[in-house]
């Protein structure tokens, strides 16, 4: 946490084995880049803030990366290097607002793009800025079309059908949610989208965090042992009707791979096509506002972009 | 199945003892009266029908009721006697097309309106007519915001969006779907809407429906053995937290019941209240369309309706 | 069926042949290319789907195509080299829909545009998807107006109307149906609608399937002999008087041809111009709606439309 | 023709003999009573009207009854009289403009209401107003929703949509047309709406009407011979499925008639159900306007119809 | 008749003629461009319709014009090049209908709209459509308020409300029709409207028509000798108090002409305002519905007219 | 003028002398009863009136009489004595304001009901008030549908469209305008309605009023000459097609007659029906509020009003 040079070092130990399995697409946790500060509090309760929150909040924020920025550079050269398409949770510093963000890379080390977190959880809407709707990417590959959403966006049915409107078929969840009714929602979003869903959660120790009272783990009775779990991981990999080809695994941190048939997309489709034969357009129809919004804009930049653009 | 009335009694067997129970709400399967007619084909290949699945299909039509009707009539006289909330599937007959349908009584005795599936699944689409945005009612009543979807409707993300949208609290499933990735979907349901699902299934052995060659099972090789299990049921009821209340049963026909603590909603949805602190309006926006569509409109008939509105 | 380059090279062969006659429009059977899967059931009763009936979607999926796409360019380039209008049936596949649609060529060698199948009939519900509003065009020409309705899409008197609407004078009516009945309803639409009706299905014989057991006659009692005829034709073109001017061919595969005097249509027209002088457009009027119908749309994607269309 | 008399006592001796072969429903052709002045051009040419033309029109007008009225009366005990539906094609006078209408009488001795031409045929605009909306009635009756459009309102493919709007079954089509093309628009209607199909012509010789020059056959080269054929009749009974039950009859007069079995129509709404199943109203949806349309409107007799419906 | 250029050719050399005398308005007569077909039967009878006469309504189709199209360019060019207001009859095409229409151009050689006739008259009714109220134009010009009716038109008293309402000064009357009692109507209409009339009729003979037998005077006795005077003119032009100005002129063909002082209007309303001080509007009220009127619409359609408009 | 008594007794004498001629209708001028006060001014400047011209107003408002009264009885009594239709201008007094009325008596000495003139003409403003449209009957008789609209007006289109729409066939026209373009209006309504005309004005000298300095002929230069015509008659017959069948007579006071064959009517309205075949209701359509129109209403008499009726 809060270094980001270990957790590169991490990532590419992670990839480089991965790769070695003959994976072409990995998939990291959401923030696995930048950390998430499980357990803090950043010193808010209803109507107060503390100067100690406030001080940790500077710490993330150094923490956290530019995108573009050097860090997205080793992560690209990483994609490249071992030939994969990566999808990687890091937390992404925008000014002075951090974002949740989920980054896609190719094996031609190309840095494709991100998405955003667009609604925090709880606490996160401390920490966290909102993203908006020019961040919902669903990328074209020789593997299929993939895209990602993080952790409770999952459970936003909204959401799920911009992605699937893009034609999502390889579905990637970062998340950081351990439960078990996690896996209901992986098959059930596997089975509603007729797709591969890809869920990556982090398996953790309390020693994983720094030690209090330097980082104090709030809200769970007692400060956890060194050892504890603190979030039990579950990765899984499901197929498009809903069987589950890899995981759940709770036992400790571990990669899980799966062969993907893509002929299951078509097979299960023949049942339900929710952007297709089994949509009811004409009653039920989704408007996806997809482009930037900002606070300020500057006239002249949008003349610029629309220039280009025809 | 294709005799209404020993369905009547056999609801009104089942309504008596749910009431006995203590129950005030009672939800009954897809398709209870009139039947679901597992296993057949009505004799239709690509390009081509027979005149034994034409008159199946008259008969089918024959045994499905009108709504309002004489049937209706009785549910209702049903739901008042016992004094519950009855959410009952049938066939309903609209001139020559049928519906997949639930409707809606209360513990007073009286009618309060119905649910068209909105889009029937497979071969469904051959015997059954697609519902439209006007018939997908949620009723406010003292036990919470009723409302149901049936069977795979409840895979259509936008049409859940749309009762998630009229503040559903109490969300049944009348379903003919006994696979275990239904528990998943039904526990998912709970957890994005917040809200307690009631899912009823019905369980049948072949014996339940006509003996060939009179009724034929095809598509699933051989003719089942009289006793065989053709739907195993599986009926549930989960908490807006994703807890498993009641069931799910797959051993035989059975009546499931679970108290409802309301505030389990409002706990739930502290975490996540899709239509509520956890919507991005700005970025996704449904628009249901929900004004009845007809292939023929009388210009008499609005007036008429809307003079008797006002 | 399911192999689109003999297809397209049979298509080529009777495109050249009736060229070769002077031929300035030719005008294809229902699903000529991706193939019309008759008497195959997929594998579909209510209530269940098959394993091998998934697979046969697959396969009859990965057989259609993709609009626009390689195979409608080489559709494209033959209209060009034999200086034809072309009227092509095909399965086009979208995204994991397949809609059975009608793809329009000039002698230019220009891609027109495409008609999706509004409402497919009974099983086909289960393989094909359901068209919009959006694409029933009717293209100006110097031969004169052309557009196209599926199979029984002829039978939907509104559907008829919207053609009528756009001015339509030669009226395409690719099938797959053979019955003597259909003569009556192309004899009916050239009165009503004033305009040559060209009707094309196909001749086959059990054995242009591929044989049992990888590819099943459901539901005509035995399997076919090799030789039987599955579809017996029936091709036909129709003056706007009533008068057939070629065919119903129902011998074997054949090319039917006609000169088209287009004169023929002010003269009946004088009689009866079912969107002139013999509409009561203050009693009787019909609303299309031709905007395609999407269940999600993307805001920058609706913007970029427009620009294009002002 | 000219004399109603000798008309009414034709009629009421074919209902008897038709009601002796035990029919419950008897459909007369159109203008039966009144008569239709066939081959006479009332002397119009374009820019100019005879005084001859005005004095035969002045005697058609004297021939027509009044609706409601006396020759109304005696219809209706006729219908009574032999217990019969009776569907009777009049020309009726309303003030000093004609109609082509159709009287609906039931067993009761009842009249029921009419349906007035809504669009007439060439010449007839000179002789017959035009009808409105109003006037398009379907009764539900025991032996199925009863009907009725005039000759070539038969062609007008949104006026049928309103009769299957309206839930026709027993769709009667009174007409003056015996050309062979009828025969075809009459089975495409009884297919397009799954309806049988009732159509009744007259036969009749030249000597039917007045001998020249009292009365002139214009516009059919030489005066026919007293008994040429001037319509062949070709009355005709059709069911949904596209059978004909009986008729065509050529020959002479003749009564035809057959046995309907009503569940023919749900056999056959089973593939096309053209306001059911098979409609899409949310692409496609016919207004009709059925209010009365009067150049002129007192306040006073609207308020006193308006409180005779309520 | 039936050749558009001569006519072109012909309105040049007058409206030239006119030019010269120091005309401002040109008014033509109805269906000067296209013809009328005056002692045309288009071999209907009721019940028939010959083939020669559908040839010959195919001719007088083809001798009608697009509107817009380039006759109504070269006769926009005309008023232009003149610096003429022109009020032109012609025979509109649309589609297969024809329309008898009046075109309004202005001194800028600019086209400014359309008079469609409502209600054709007698036979005309066959070759002839139905305008709507969408096409009852009233142009504010530095002459007055320009409007037309045409023919029997004239004799319709809501239809004259309908001008009336607009605030009609110049009444143009083109007609047929050159009986005696025409002026009687030309005078009432000045009175009523307070405004002037100016009625043009065509002045014909029968050699101005294509000789026998290929034209045929039917309705008339004997067919009139070439230098029977078939229309007799009458052309007039009538003050707003019922002076006549100028004609009516019977002898022959010819212009004329007539200096218009528009105080003479307000002088004539002092006495009677048909739409101002001496209208009943609490008792008599007329409601014209002026909306196109169209049996079908395309919702894209009235879009794209929507977003024009704003 | 001014004395009910002698006019009484003129008008005795003058229906005696019709019905000796066969006379079964008899229609008297405007205010026949009460009298024209032709020439008067009452004494009214804008911005003043005098004591004198109140005086006067005072004995013409004597003059008038009450509607029913003693001189209805008597006229009534005429009528049933000389078995005449008769329909009489008289001026009613109904409290202080006078009405220019005409009151309709039929052959058995019953008074039918009256006709308030709806809109004076200027001057007339000051001394009669306005009718509402409770009072525009038309009389189903023996003779024919009789009704009457007084002097100008008869130039209201939409108040003459009220009778039409009442079917009138005999069109009433009493009047005080003795100018030439009067006849061209009657000719053009006997023309726009299909219906004969009877207009009927006084023929008075100046010495026919009481001499001056009591009666003053004001605004036409110097008083008249007692042998001064000061109205000329003009009173007209005229046919539905426009045939002058009696007068007009300007020589001096007399009676013209004329036989009516009302078969002219049919086929007058052969060629145009302007509430029947020529009419677009659809386009437009009149409304005429009938009800009456009174500054005080009382709710008890209301209430008996309606209770009558029901």
């Amino acid at each position: 946490m809060y270094q980001s040079k270990p957790l590169h070092d991490k990532a590419e130990r992670l990839i480089a084995e991965a790769a070695a399995y003959g994976s072409q697409l990995v998939v990291f946790p959401e923030a696995f880049i930048g950390g998430y500060p499980r357990g803090s509090t950043f010193g808010v309760t209803i109507g107060s803030r503390s100067a100690k929150g406030r001080e940790e909040f500077r710490k993330y924020h150094a923490a956290a990366i530019d995108v573009p920025g050097p860090e997205v550079d080793r992560l690209a050269a990483m994609a490249g290097k071992y030939k994969v398409f990566l999808v990687m949770g890091v937390i992404e510093r925008a000014g002075y607002t951090l974002y949740c963000t989920v980054l896609f890379f190719d094996p031609q080390g190309q840095y494709l793009g991100k998405h955003r977190k667009l609604m925090p959880t709880a606490l996160e809407r401390v920490i966290w800025g909102f993203g908006d709707g020019s961040t919902v990417p669903v990328y074209e590959t020789p593997l299929g079309k993939i895209g990602a959403l993080i952790c409770w966006e999952n459970k936003m049915p909204l959401l799920r059908m911009a992605l699937y409107g893009k034609g999502i078929e390889i579905y990637c969840a970062p998340t950081a949610d351990a439960r078990d009714v996690w896996q209901a929602s992986m098959t059930h979003i596997a089975l509603e989208g007729g797709c591969f869903v890809l869920s990556a959660n982090q398996f953790c120790r309390r020693k994983d965090y720094p030690p209090p009272p330097d980082y104090m783990f709030a809200g769970v009775g007692d400060e956890p042992s060194p050892d504890s779990v603190v979030c039990a991981g579950g990765s899984v990999i499901i197929s498009p009707s809903g069987a589950v080809l890899a995981g759940p695994n709770y036992e400790g941190e571990a990669l899980i791979s799966a062969d993907l048939d893509l002929g299951e997309i078509v097979r299960a489709k023949f049942d339900f096509d929710v952007v297709g034969h089994y949509s009811r357009p004409e009653v039920l129809s989704l408007t996806v506002k997809d482009h930037p919004q900002d606070p300020v804009l500057f006239a002249s930049a949008a003349k610029t972009e629309n220039s280009q653009k025809s």
